[in-house]
């Protein structure tokens, strides 16, 4: 059974063993069998690595067939070379496809500052073209881990006029997540397939609406990667066509975004060192970006996060991140509650049950509501637990 | 030998056992001998504690005399009976010095959302009161003490036309630290004395000079407090008078700016969990706010934060932290050293010897240099490693 990337029709993966990553695969594949509507957002970072800004570049085209991932290298920070070195992946790839060297994308992640092993890279391209298969999905969500500790992938498929769609993707991520791809943050990749008929633009939209209250609303520890980068490649294999509007396009978007939200929980809940996930839900506010500057600031404080992790009901924190977010609120007039026990009212404290609001910091995924009471806008941010492990992970020298 | 806020002359200070903290002392009492200008900076968090708001409101009138401490509970998220019970603390205070209610500040740290237990309260403030004395600086300093290992405490002494000036200082602080003081953040609790004669508007105006670049400059964990309270005392007790510019105006706000950088950085230093700090300098900003935006977003990225940790010179983590802070820079240009080692040059990694940048990754303090060749402006920010104690301090169930 074919999974994730490789669950539409019409597409194909391989992953192979490069060497960037002694041991293990490192270097993946994915092809669509004809020409693609394809659509990509990339990082707001500044520092854009050179894999963003080639594909950026070919992706200005509305279509392309392939894409080339790597991990163990971010080719970032790697100036002219990282350029060149990106740019004779694709072109490698293009060539042992036989399409275009335009209609290749390039993705990248691991070390910054480290440029490409192209001996490596070049040695490694035909083995993956000549290892390309419907059933490769899973090897291909497992070559592009880096400090993930599972491959990640989801798919869902419904019908159309009795005609089954499918649309799948595969993900990584661990650390630096924050997302905002073109407007998201983090180094995550995503990649998605459907083998459905999407024009360019309707696919730009669709792109937005699926990562937007998805990928958007994920933070593991605030840092925003170089490299992020989400892909989706639609090959109409299935003969369905997707309109810009109505039921039809609805229905491709859930489907689309079910696949994002399977993939960016999957990634928070393998956030590095990670034990534990909440979902802090904002209400009562005057505007969704009030709603989520809230949430996100409340999400990223290392305070409630270790509050998180211990179990520990402690709504001063919470409080405290809310009223230091920089939007403008009554302070008295915030309920909080942890799980279902209200144990904020008007900005004070209530008479609750401490084992209880205890037993309900550790569910999992826990959930934090703050309710400003000032509109009637929602958001919800998705945090993790900071815990000893993410400063194993990221404190050692790195070789 | 005075110390810290009884240094200078007139000042006299007391730390008694009240119960709130069991085991050690937990309450303080500052008291000039005779009026004072007084001028305070508080937390711009949304949520200030009903202290903050109490001492903000007495504050209004330009003198003031006293002020009370307590540790083990904030008083924050504390309702109607948070206000009175920060009132009535006031009024004890008045009433046991024979002063004006008006003239007597209040200060509480610690957990948020619990009342101050007034019994307690009532039974120590005359007892502190009787046991004021010229020598009370240190014990003071104790007193206040929440998850700081050390007390804090600084002064200085300066001539002016032959008569010696003190200034002294005493300050805890150790989580929930990211000072913005109106405009400062933290719980960061300041107190500083002077037997200057000082007139209200001058004494605001050095109190910002002196803590804009000091306390305003460090983070521990980008967390700001409910509470947050930088205090000045000025009493005139050494019969020089500072006038509100001009060298005498300098020589005064430089020691006071003196004292607070010792203090900051005595808190930075005991933050918790932290075992190394570092300075981060931005350079060639084109104004004092994106430097300060990029250097505090550096400062408290958590990647960042646990490379200091363990000793990486992982610049990638510092230009990546510099593209996300929401400032606009050519990141091609931007040069990055790791103490004296050049690491990154124009955004991309230079030849360095890991050995000798590893090397200089463990200095204490380090000192990271972002240089953005954009314009002309440097500012800098004190930052602290993230280590697995600070993940001990702060996720254990609150008891």
């Amino acid at each position: 059974m074919s999974t994730g990337v490789t669950a539409a029709h019409g597409f194909r993966a391989s992953a192979v063993e490069a060497g960037i990553k002694p041991g293990r695969t490192d270097l993946a594949l994915l092809v669509s069998d004809r020409p693609c509507a394809a659509s990509g957002v990339f990082t707001t970072n500044l520092a854009k690595a050179a894999p963003v800004l080639v594909s950026a570049e070919h992706l200005k085209a509305a279509t392309a067939r392939a894409v080339i991932v790597n991990a163990g290298c971010a080719n970032a920070a790697t100036g002219v070379q990282g350029m060149a070195d990106a740019r004779e992946s694709v072109a490698l790839v293009a060539q042992a496809l036989g399409c275009e060297t335009h209609d290749v994308l390039v993705c990248s992640t691991g070390v910054i500052g480290v440029n490409l092993p192209m001996p490596k890279i070049r040695a490694a391209i035909p083995v993956a073209a000549a290892g390309l298969s419907a059933q490769g999905g899973a090897a291909a969500a497992r070559a592009i881990m880096t400090t993930d500790t599972k491959p990640k992938e989801s798919s869902r498929t419904f019908d159309l006029g009795g005609v089954p769609v499918t649309i799948g993707g595969m993900a990584k991520g661990a650390g630096m997540i924050a997302p905002s791809l073109a407007p998201l943050h983090a180094t995550m990749l995503a990649f998605f397939t459907t083998d459905a008929l999407v024009d360019r633009a309707t696919l730009d939209a669709a792109l937005m609406a699926a990562v937007g209250p998805t990928f958007n609303r994920i933070t593991i520890d605030s840092d925003t990667s170089t490299n992020d980068t989400a892909i989706v490649f639609a090959n109409g294999a299935s003969g369905v066509s997707i309109p810009s509007s109505g039921a039809a396009y609805d229905a491709f978007v859930d489907a689309f975004r079910a696949v994002c939200r399977d993939l960016a929980l999957m990634m928070a809940r393998d956030g590095e060192g990670v034990q534990r996930i909440a979902e802090v839900i904002v209400k009562g506010a005057r505007s969704s970006e009030d709603a989520l500057r809230i949430g996100r600031t409340v999400a990223d404080s290392p305070l409630v996060k270790t509050a998180l992790h211990g179990g520990d009901p402690n709504w001063g924190r919470i409080l405290a991140a809310a009223g230091r977010a920089g939007i403008a609120f009554d302070i008295d007039k915030v309920d909080i509650h942890i799980g279902d026990v209200f144990v904020c009212e008007g900005g004070a404290a209530r008479h609750y049950d401490e084992t209880v609001a205890h037993e309900a910091m550790l569910m999992d995924p826990g959930r934090i509501t703050v309710d400003l009471h000032e509109g009637d806008v929602s958001e919800s941010m998705w945090m993790c637990d900071l815990t000893k492990s993410y400063v194993d992970i990221n404190a050692h020298y790195r070789t």
